[in-house]
């Protein structure tokens, strides 16, 4: 595992100018594109980290992972019926999906869904932001991870789109708080900051059967944690879920920080970050290096 | 695998009455609505059959998947410009998607998709209605299938929506045949009648890096075989395709006759009919024939 | 005239229980269904009234009439570059056609037209509410015309889809100020109480190439008196303009409170209150009485 | 009259390359961009020419005047349930719209309306190109009018688009005869050449109450006269016709091989031919010429 990490770290230690670094706010604009960092983690304890490991970035997408599994042990099957589990097809029609489909995102990883996901979680729990930072640092077994204020200052103010999503799915009743604070709360769970150790460590329960390896903790139940691995496989890399799902295999979620994080369930989870994105808002060196990844160690799921 | 079959039918024999046998065209609406066959297959040569497997359907949509297979080998990456690779979301705006990507389907599995597929394939495959058969009859190992007339005639004469796409597809200049020609052969493709013993033998290659074991052919490469066993798990069964990936788990194709195939790549197919449909299109005794399957199995790709 | 006026009265009086009065809002669902009012005013300054014409009502969408002419001198040919002259077609697509062209909205009389007009007024007069009410105070003659705070209130709380078009239009950068405080501005505008007697006093400039008649004042040039009659003609009563052109002939506007005011231009302004609704949200009665009045008066543009 | 249309030629007579001619099909792009003619018939029996009035050209979409005006005393009220009667918006929802609306088209003018037009035409009338041509000739008083087979064909060839919007009507059951041969007949139809002089006259019972001032026919009832001027008012120039209305005022219909013809109702008609259009597929100099005719005769309806 380690040779094979290695070899393709240095493979692709050079590999920069194939993507663009996100500019719609300056923070994230400001990213080195040169970063690089590769940290895997096995259910049997072994850790294996090469590269910007130890330097945190804005994990941005993959915290709604975070947050639909903070959610899922708190509600029933009902949480289905405010949000789809079914891939959404290109962006460019969320609104006009939201309107036909009355208000229901087709997935909680599309921005709409996971706006419904963050207002479900804001009833049943307050406290939501520091809660959230708690379930984050207990799952990557790490105290240092906060959210980024400038960030989320940012992405609330340009993040006009997204008001509209609220409200229009507000008009359906599918909406309970304010949409400025649900809002706000969603912006600071992107804005969150961890590196790849503490993210390839904090989704290793969804490689165990819902558990936390590092405390015997069940997270989510054996059922939720297949059912979130499906989502990431159909809906977690925007519209290269497709691509990445025959390429790489494994369910993965990506972020426009340029982090991935994806897992093999019953084996082991895997963060890559480099800050140049696809066309898709995908890292390009991240993708690679998964693809890489899962070749070199034979496993397809196809 | 024998006890577990039987099981599972023994178990199903009598769960009738819980969806609707498909009825816009007066052939299907006339099948009895307790047929159930289960067939599986695997690579090693192994093969289960119980209920009706002798007894013949229309396939419908899954023929799909065996116009992309005779597809894939006669074109290079340039098919996946006439054609996307990801989900579509739900069937509603295949009008307004095509639209919006200018007349590009989004997979080979919705119908605007498939009729590109078939298009391409009649520039290649003039003789194509036998040259499909002699595939089908090949990878199935039985010169027992035919196209049904009757079913056909009947496809195409309430095909309006499908002339409607393939119409617009070809204002965008992504449609190259004369429509009524293409749509008539995509007709007699949907109208193949198999049995689940043909069918599961027919998909067996998918489980075998694209070769068929029966002869050692290699039908498709394995790149093009993890790509299919991709589209399959992320659209194959319509928009209740991320529901079966995560109750299922395996790479699948539906078709409102009744039948579904699926596959667990390096070990079996499986073949189910049972002809009434839930909601999204598919049958409902054969998803949880599957589901229990893999459950029995203890396998899960999540 | 007043013959006319009277008989066309006196042959609806007891014209109710053909349509709906609004009821999406609490302080609308309570006006009584059976009120009735038929202003007219000529510009030779003539005056005829009956029916309930003392007595106020909310007069709505019509109020984006009286800030679009509040506007149109202020700006230039600039305005239509911030939204369109031309028909909507369904209210469906709003969102859709939003979305297509880019935020700008297809006219100052749907939702998102009226939204950007507030929009630009409140950059260019900060006290824009009480300057709208002297602007409509002026106009009609008369100082007893405000809004309705408990109107205004409910309005505001429940306009999640006005908020998501006004925050998809900031998206695009057609929106400069706070959602919130935009919308609250408008929802003011629409609470506006007004008679007939005021109504149709108020709209005569509109049938006297832009000129008060009370006092000589130009309201708008002749240039933009008719581009308003010609807007009000082909957009004025949503989805039924197209039917009101032919049956009534008169540019008109009307409003969910049951008003509908209309202009024959060089002649005269009428005014009609009834609350009752049809399925396009348009006075049933008010219809009815502006179809008999052109037919009595033999007047026909077609 | 002399003078003004005089004037007004004199002062275009030079005035080129504000457009582009219709290029979509070869023999509109052959043209001479040039060309330029005026004629107006009052309905005292005044005819005014001046210019290529004695050269015919394609009168395209003015056709869909003829097939509405043939059908609508065929058939009463119930047409309406078949096609709209308002205005629709901007093109690019065409398909949108057609589903969303369940097939109906929104008025008889954009061209799913022409179609569902001429399906209708075709129940009722068999020969249905013989008889429109009759229709037209009898009309406009003059023998020399005809089809153009080469436009036609060149129609039909490049009409996917159209052929999608029947097809996609026919599948919501609002779509009788084979495609093919309705949309066939429709490419005739828009085909069809007329001069200058022919198409004034051909018009003139549209300012006439739906009675043929040369022979005294009622052609239309003077309440489908009224309706096909306001839908020619709210929809006659495509996405122009919001500024068409307010700028010239009458109710008119354009075609994109130039010509343009409207009507003052009680009064005249006039049609204009200049092939060079505008982006919304008016001709430029159509346009300015009527906009400077209403003005030099002040009139203005608003």
């Amino acid at each position: 595992m380690k040779t094979i990490i290695k070899s393709i770290y240095d493979n692709y230690r050079n590999f920069t100018g194939a993507g663009k670094v996100a500019d719609y706010i300056a923070p994230l604009a400001n990213v080195s594109a040169d970063k690089y960092a590769i940290s895997v983690c096995t259910i049997e304890g072994e850790k294996y980290n090469i590269g910007d490991y130890k330097e945190k970035f804005s994990i941005q997408s993959i915290s709604k992972v975070l947050t639909l599994a903070m959610l899922a042990p708190l509600t029933g099957e009902e949480l289905w019926e405010c949000v789809g589990k079914e891939p959404s097809g290109s962006p460019f029609n969320s609104l006009v999906q939201l309107e036909y489909e009355k208000g229901i995102p087709r997935n909680p990883f599309i921005n709409a869904g996971a706006l419904v996901i963050t207002d479900k979680l804001l009833q049943k729990v307050p406290d939501l932001n520091n809660r959230l930072l708690e379930f984050a640092r207990s799952l990557a077994g790490s105290n240092d991870i906060d959210f980024n204020k400038e960030i989320a200052d940012n992405e609330y103010r340009t993040g006009e789109r997204n008001k509209a999503l609220a409200h229009l799915m507000k008009s359906f009743g599918n909406f309970n708080g304010k949409v400025s604070h649900v809002f706000r709360t969603y912006c600071n769970h992107c804005s969150m900051e961890m590196n790849t150790e503490q993210l390839a460590q904090a989704f290793l329960f969804l490689a165990n059967k819902g558990i936390n390896p590092l405390n015997g903790e069940q997270i989510v139940g054996y059922r939720d944690s297949k059912r979130i691995n499906a989502l990431m496989l159909t809906c977690g890399l925007y519209d290269e879920s497709g691509d990445f799902a025959y390429r790489v295999g494994m369910p993965g979620k990506s972020g426009v920080g340029g982090g991935i994080v994806a897992v093999i369930p019953g084996k082991l989870s895997i963060a890559v970050w480099s800050p140049e994105l696809n066309k898709y808002g995908n890292s390009c060196r991240g993708i690679a290096t998964l693809a890489d990844f899962t070749t070199e160690l034979g496993i397809s799921i196809f």
